[in-house]
């Protein structure tokens, strides 16, 4: 089968085509099958170049997702599977409205259109992302909860999955929106978005460098590390259609960690060295939006379906020094 | 003030003009405002024109809501505020997805674009619907059930409700979204609509007609009428935008009513030959759409707010007979 990832050259978008390159086959709506084609669609040109590793059975497409080459590409070579993670992160949503509309609503309108156009009904799995939830005081949710966004990032990502619903229904894909938790540890550099620090508390110390941390040590965030969030975007994909009934959204199983529950793990894993790294730093402004978040979700649907959250928060330290070599 | 209405010529944006020239000021967010220009926009140009009714004060934009002529008058003239009814209707959407994504969605989208452009944040009145929830077996649900939508229908009300609720909280516009009730006694023709009978066992026997019951006398109905439809949309309008706290989609109170009351209804006010006319012809397929439907819907925010429902079932009936001088 041929599969399409969109955002390829994005970090949980880098991890799936290792884990596609790795495995070789990969089941699909309950099928097992061999991966006999990569089709790689980024916004970031150069950095696909470097990812096709001079293999012939990978095709590059770069630009957005909306650009007629990927959707020719879509419509002719009819893949089995697309793992559609590109699109505009909060921040930049928030910043600038038109692009969020753009790379993440109308994004998905032509992506839809085009498997549409395909004709096979591939399986479409979405990263969605359990900001379309919102609440007064972090506290626990449920996966049932009603979403109310508070960004325009999570609003298009709740109507990205509706669209996705609906299209499943009338046969168009199968879809699977998966609603990923915060990740952490996030490789890369620290940036401007809210939940910077849930990475950079542990990636700048592991690394000799120092981390602001900008809220209170007793809030919980929802949790997975990128490893958690790949094997869980694999899974929705090997779902049976039937066992969504209709439903085709899912919101991931996570763990639920107080700040301070990361800050001990990584004393316990890198030393009080490493921990000392951490500097308070308390921003008012962003500890209420983090307070906004959910502290836990209960997902006891997405248990049944075989989803599961990392099994602690040493889990997060330690992926993140494995994949790394960090420390 | 000025006033947009979109899709004026329908039923339901006809009553809302009527409304607004007999009462010559509206509370909008608040505040009592003199209506001083009325802007129509309708698909239907003939039926406009024969709106204008050589008034001088009233702009006719004939079109889709998202033809260039209809977004410049928004941006240019700066309407106080935007009635928006117009949109494809539920049989039409499920029958052709992409008149649906076009007139509903995509309208949508420019439309909240225009109202960006015109920079004076009108207030946005909404016609959505009860067709987002769906249920198992025409149970009661509640304002804050999840919406699962059935139908493309529900699912690009629920889509533009949430576009409203986040061009509100980046302060483009002041949204108001309604879902509307199923309207019972709607004037017209029957169509292939499921809930076409919800109208036609009332409004045919009173013209004299024969009328088909497709569906179990014992099933229930979330009703309202055009009268308290169009009531509801006014008072949409002149909530201050404050007591809505950020969510913006109400849905309204209506009252629940069994099939075998509303022909009860008619039987008491037009008599046993009328009623006669009712004749039951089994459609399992009807049956079932209308059993995927709340049989009733309890709103108590709604009614915090000031909304309310029709007084009863023979309102229904009455306000046919008074509105069209029927029977």
């Amino acid at each position: 089968m041929r599969v399409l990832v969109t955002g390829a050259a994005g970090f949980l978008g880098r991890l799936v085509v290792q884990e596609l390159r790795q495995r070789g086959a990969l089941l699909v709506d309950g099928r097992e099958m061999p991966v006999t084609g990569l089709a790689l669609a980024d916004i970031d040109a150069d950095a696909l170049q470097a990812m096709a590793g001079g293999q012939a059975d990978v095709a590059l497409l770069p630009g957005p997702v909306d650009a007629p080459d990927t959707l020719a590409w879509l419509r002719a070579e009819v893949p089995e599977l697309v793992i559609h993670l590109a699109g505009a992160v909060s921040g930049a949503c928030e910043a600038d409205f038109d692009l969020g509309m753009r790379d993440n609503v109308q994004a998905m309108i032509a992506l839809i259109d085009a498997c549409r156009g395909a004709g096979n009904a591939p399986v479409m799995v979405f990263s969605s992302s359990v900001a379309v939830f919102s609440c007064d005081a972090n506290e626990t949710l449920h996966e049932t909860t009603l979403p109310a966004p508070r960004s325009s990032y999570g609003t298009q990502k709740l109507i990205c999955e509706l669209m996705l619903r609906d299209a499943t229904r009338k046969g168009f894909l199968r879809g699977r929106a998966v609603r990923l938790p915060t990740i952490s540890v996030r490789p890369g550099k620290p940036n401007a978005a809210a939940s910077s620090f849930a990475s950079g508390i542990i990636r700048e110390p592991l690394a000799g460098q120092d981390a602001a941390l900008p809220v209170r040590p007793d809030l919980r965030l929802h949790l997975a590390s990128p490893e958690c969030a790949v094997r869980s975007l694999l899974q929705a994909a090997a779902l049976e259609q039937v066992a969504l009934e209709g439903e085709t959204t899912i919101t991931l199983p996570g763990i639920s960690v107080r700040v301070e529950e990361m800050i001990a793990a990584l004393r316990e894993i890198a030393g009080a060295e490493a921990a000392a790294r951490i500097r308070p730093a308390p921003d008012p402004q962003i500890e209420a939006i983090v307070a906004s978040w959910p502290g836990a979700i209960e997902t006891p649907r997405a248990h049944a379906l075989g989803f599961a959250a990392d099994d602690g928060v040493e889990t997060l330290v330690r992926n993140h020094i494995a994949r790394t070599g960090a420390a």
